[in-house]
Parts: C-alpha cells; structure tokens; sequence
C-alpha cells in the first residue's frame, strides 16, 4: 500500500485552510545555512562521511543547488553507510517547480561559493559552552529584515536549513522553551542515539542552572544558550514574512523548535527586553506584528512517521497552534540501493527536502512515483556521473 | 510648464512596449553597492560631504533605506553644499509601491549593517592601478547566479547601484568599449569636472596601452582594467534576470555602461576566454541567453536633461538597442531650499532613484507633485528630525 502524496499530521482547525492559501501564490525557496560545533560531539551528526566532513556538509549542499556539484570538497557528502545527501530531494522539487531560490548564511565554519544573503557569520559553538549563540538577538533582528523582504515578494515562502547537529540543539531550545522534548526528536540516523542526545541536553541544562522552560519568559536565550545560529535567523524571517505570505517551515524537529521560539516570543510579556539597540527595537514590531496563522511546518514521512520520535506530542505542546504536512515519500521501490536506505531510518530530513517535495506534490499535483523517478535524475547526475 | 511625469528618451522600435510589459508584474529592487578608490581622486566624486567620508555612502544609502538612518555614520552623508543623497527619492518610491528590495554586495570598504546578497568583498581599486577589479570575470558569474534567482521571482527587477566615483569609471569603460563618452557623462555637481574626468580617463587608457574600443573583444577587459565592482555584478543580474522578467537598469551615465558592456559580451565572438573556473563556464550560458527585449534604463530628468552631458549620444552608440526613461522629477516648487539645489545640477540621481520614482509614477500612476510630497515627508524624517 502506497503513501498519500501530502500527509496532514497535525492541522489546528485555525490552519484548516493552509495548503490551500499557500497554493494560490508560487514558492520561493529560502534555505539557511549554519554550522553548530554541537555536531563535532561523537554521536551526535551523522552529516558527512565523518566528523572531519561535518562542517562542509551545508556548503556543499547549497553548492550542489547553485553549481551542480560540491566545489568546497569535489563531492556532495553521503552518509557513511551511503545514502546521499537530501540535497536532491530539493534538486529535484526546485528544478521541477522552476522556482527561485535564496541561500541564508546563519554563520558557517564553511563559507560556501555561491552568493548568500548574510545574517550572520560566527559559526555556533558547541552546547556544552557558555554561550552557544552569544548574539541570538542580532541574528534575529537580521533575519526580521531578510524575512520582510523575501515575504513582500508574495510567494509562499518555504524556509528550509542545513544544520548538522541541528536536532540535538532543537530538542535543548524545546527543553528550554519548556516542551518535553526529551525521546521525542528525530535525526539522520535509525534508532537516532536518542540515549546520548538526551542526556547530553540534560546534562548541559543542569550545569547552565536552567530548568525545563527556564527560558520561556526571554525566549531568545534559549537560542543564546543551548541553540544555534540558524533557529535565531530562520524565526525572525518567518515572522516578518508571515505579515506579508503564507510560510512553511521545511524541516521536522529543527522547525518545531523554531516554531516553539515564535510562540514563546509572541506570548512573552516583555519581549523587548532582549534588545538593546534603538535599530532593533525599531524593527521588533515587524516580528511581533507576525500572522501566526500564516505559519505552517512541512517535513518528510520518514521523519513524521519516525517510530523513534513523536512528531505529534511535539506539535501537540507547542505554545501556538501549528499545523504539520509530510510529504508521502517513498523509497523502497527505487533503482538505487542507497535511496532505499532512507527507508531504513537513514538521512530522513535536511535542506528544505520534505517541505520543497511536498510543495512539487502540491502545486504540481504529482505522487510519490513521479517525485521519485525525478529525484533519481538528479542522484544520478549528482552521484554517478 | 510642469515636466511629464515619465520622459522618453530614446526608445527603439524593439522596446516600443516595454514599460507596458513592465507594468504588468510589480517591482522588485536590487540595490548593488560598491567602492571604487577612483571616487578619492580629488574632483572625481561629490558624494559624502568630504573625501573621508566618501567610503560611507554606499553603507549609508541602504542602511536609511533599511533602519531610517546610517548606522555607520549617525548621519546620511549630503553632498558639501547641502541636497541630501537621491536614497530619499529611493525610499519615498518603496515606501509607495510596498516594494521588496535586495542589497547586493559587490565590494565595499565599508560594510553597512544590513543582510546583503554577497556577490563580493573585494574593493574595486583606483582607476590609476593596473587591475581596478581583478576578479571581474568572478563577480559577473555571482551577478548571473542571483539574477537567475531574482529574475524567477517574475517582479520587474529594478536594478539600482551606489557607487560614489562611478561615473568616472562608467565613462572609462564605454570608451574600452568603443564608445565616444568623453564629454557626454552626467555627475553628481553642476557642470561635472568633466574635463578633470575626461584627462584622467585619456591618461589612464593611454597608460595601460588600450585604444578606444580596445576591450570590445574580452569586454570583461574593460571592467577589469577601468571599471569598479558594481559594473561586473550589475551586467551578469540584468542578462540572468532578463531571460525570465523585464529588468530596469535604474541609472544614468553608470547603467549605460552597464547595458554598453551586455551588448559588448553578447556581441563578442569568444565570451569564454574570460572564464577559467569549469563552474563559471558552466554557468556562462545563462548569461548569454540574456534577452535583450527585456532590458531598459531609467533615471532622472536631471541626469537625461543635463546640459553638460549628452545621454542621448551615448544611447546611440550602443551595441545592442536599449530604452532610456527618465522620471520627470522637479524639486523646483519644494519647500526645502536643499531640495531645490537638485534643479540647479547637484546630486541628480543615484540608488536607482529615477528608476524607483518612474516605477511609483508608473504603477501608481502620480505625478512629480504628488511624489515631492512624499519625496519631502522622507527628507523631514531622515534629516530634518
């Protein structure tokens, strides 16, 4: 039995009318890219080949989007066991769609050759530091600007990220936002050493004195201390573009902690406290002025259906509703052994992939079988040529 | 007797619809920023109040248009004798048409502090060196590369620059290319030094052993050895972006260069000699598809109409038929004494002012009066408060 193309998840009945409001106006593709050195943690990314690949994985992503091939490292990287990078997925979706694209540079250890609308270049430092993101606000007063202007443009926005080690610093921001998070997230890799995660998220809270929704009255130091730099970014820009378009945030658990960071921030009682210059308080209003009901989350179905996380206890938690779309992809019937693999648990998510597949499944109105054949042009193309 | 709102210029029989083509998708404007150290000559520019702060207007210009005021400077730099910088015709235009706009980074000593799309950041070199901008080749690919993004978004792409000093080096590279510009440019103070212009150029081609017309073969030349950054980055957007959107160079004497070196590389029997890098190869035919019925220029009356140059002999001369517009803009009637200073030859035009004002006066169908009035409500806010 196949798949459905699109899987609602989670729909609040204040989002009833979503895929359908986004349909109406054409997708621009907006993809942020950061490093966090989280990722450098043994058991923690399985982005690249090995640990020393890590940092490369998101320039060569966006390289592989703009040039066809990774110019950072002669190749996109896999996973070690094989499975290519989701790269293509969102290869195959953007060519299909013939849709625009932007890269969003967070700050990256990797500064990838392609030209970037920069927010910000300080790589994030590792949780277990005193300050993971020292300038979280400023990298969301930038994404507030970037995210007004892509929103004025009256596509629907869809936000994807390249981030290894980007679901050990979501489920740290959801702890901190005062979600249970622990056990629930996903990751690249089958079983998703949820044990290590867990407890290095646990461990990092108890020596930084901050308990499970510590941070929910000055949401932004949940970013500051336990996140990375793409979840400060990727928030601003989809609250300011919210006032102008319909937004997707493509990914699974990376995007509901983002989505739990602008809930926090549209309840705080006094979210300005967290500025402290006259220019960031001036532009406060374009975030805090969001359309919450413009916000959606859209993942892949290897990462909603993930039987080692619970994607629907974490929608249900988050402090405004959100709803939650996956697309129906389905490997198993694929010419490539390494496709089959993200059957296996393995990749599941990364680089806007199940947002930009489901958006090719929406507005072009094709199934998982067409996707499928399209993705396999460009592994192809990409991997074996 | 009141100037028309918008001013034909010169219009071949090609582009005998292209403002109503223009009109039919709404505007979408790219700034593209640069230095040249050729603005530090003495006489060459008169933007920024003194030789110092000259490398600050560029920075200055966006960050108004962003923040409302030049985070780097405290003040929006005016020319010595008072009429503030064009960006007020800028913002007025935006803030009418609601209008997303990009910054592209093309290379600036100063940064300002706002998200750009980096194409570079490198500093084009004074004029008198022997490679003004080394990497031409490389910054034009950056240009092709977002023009293909920002001409998928489908908006009429408007395509303004800050460059103080860039006039000077728009008249070196038309003449690299064959044209007759010497005497014909417009500037930024009455009468335009043109003579102090016209023998640095004569000195310079002359120096470096290029005859007028000498880079018509590996137009890229011209940049390199006479040009600044802006021209590179600003020729690969226009011919990306033209093959999907109608796209408006929003300039006088500086965007003709630029359309002078489109039709130069259009024109050109082996437009890959320039190109070492397999990337920017493969990237060259998106350029080369350019579609030139999908390209004009727009400025002011006061550059068009200027006594001291001849915009319509530089028209003329170039390779491939392009429009020019000019926004009938006449301070003359303001309240403000240093507004009127734009009638007596000061300033007249930079950050695609006429292009964004002929856009306003276009979509919204106004007038010169009503665009004073709120050309003068931005002047009030940016200088006066």
């Amino acid at each position: 039995m196949s798949k459905p193309a699109i899987i609602t998840v989670h729909e609040p009945q204040s989002h009833r009318d979503f895929l359908a409001r986004c349909r109406q106006f054409p997708p621009l593709f907006a993809c942020t890219i950061a490093t966090t050195a989280t990722a450098q943690i043994p058991g923690v990314s399985a982005a690249g080949a090995s640990t020393e690949l890590i940092p490369y994985t998101a320039a060569a992503d966006v390289e592989a989007i703009v040039h066809g091939r990774a110019l950072c490292l002669g190749k996109i990287p896999e996973n070690p066991v094989g499975p290519p990078s989701p790269v293509i997925i969102t290869m195959a979706a953007l060519r299909r769609l013939k849709a625009p694209f932007m890269v969003i540079d967070a700050g990256n250890r990797v500064t990838p050759k392609v030209p970037m609308l920069v927010a910000g270049r300080t790589p994030g430092r590792v949780l277990t530091e005193s300050e993971p993101v020292p300038d979280a606000a400023g990298l969301f007063i930038e994404g507030v600007i970037i995210g007004t202007q892509l929103g004025r443009c009256g596509h629907t926005l869809v936000l994807g990220e390249s981030v290894p080690g980007g679901t050990t610093t979501a489920m740290a921001v959801m702890e901190a936002l005062g979600m249970a998070a622990l056990g629930r997230i996903s990751g690249s890799m089958p079983g998703n050493n949820q044990s290590l995660k867990q407890e290095l998220v646990s461990r990092v809270m108890r020596e930084k004195g901050v308990e499970k929704g510590g941070c929910l009255a000055t949401p932004l130091d949940a970013v500051r201390l336990f996140g990375d730099p793409m979840q400060a970014v990727q928030a601003g820009v989809a609250m300011a573009a919210s006032r102008y378009t319909t937004v997707i945030l493509g990914g699974g658990t990376q995007m509901i902690a983002v989505a739990a960071l602008i809930g926090a921030l549209l309840q705080a009682d006094r979210p300005e406290v967290f500025f402290s210059r006259p220019e960031q308080l001036k532009l406060l209003p374009e975030a805090l002025g969001a359309n919450p009901g413009n916000l959606g989350i859209a993942t892949t179905a290897w990462v909603s259906e993930d039987e080692n996380a619970d994607l629907r206890a974490l929608m249900a938690q988050l402090p405004a509703p959100v709803p939650l779309y996956a697309a129906g992809l389905d490997f198993s019937a694929s010419r490539h052994q390494n496709l089959v693999l993200y059957e296996e648990g393995y990749v599941k998510e990364g680089v806007g992939a199940g947002a930009m597949a489901l958006a090719a499944m929406l507005y072009d109105d094709i199934d998982n079988r067409v996707m499928l054949a399209e993705i396999e042009k460009v592994y192809e193309e990409i991997y074996l040529s």
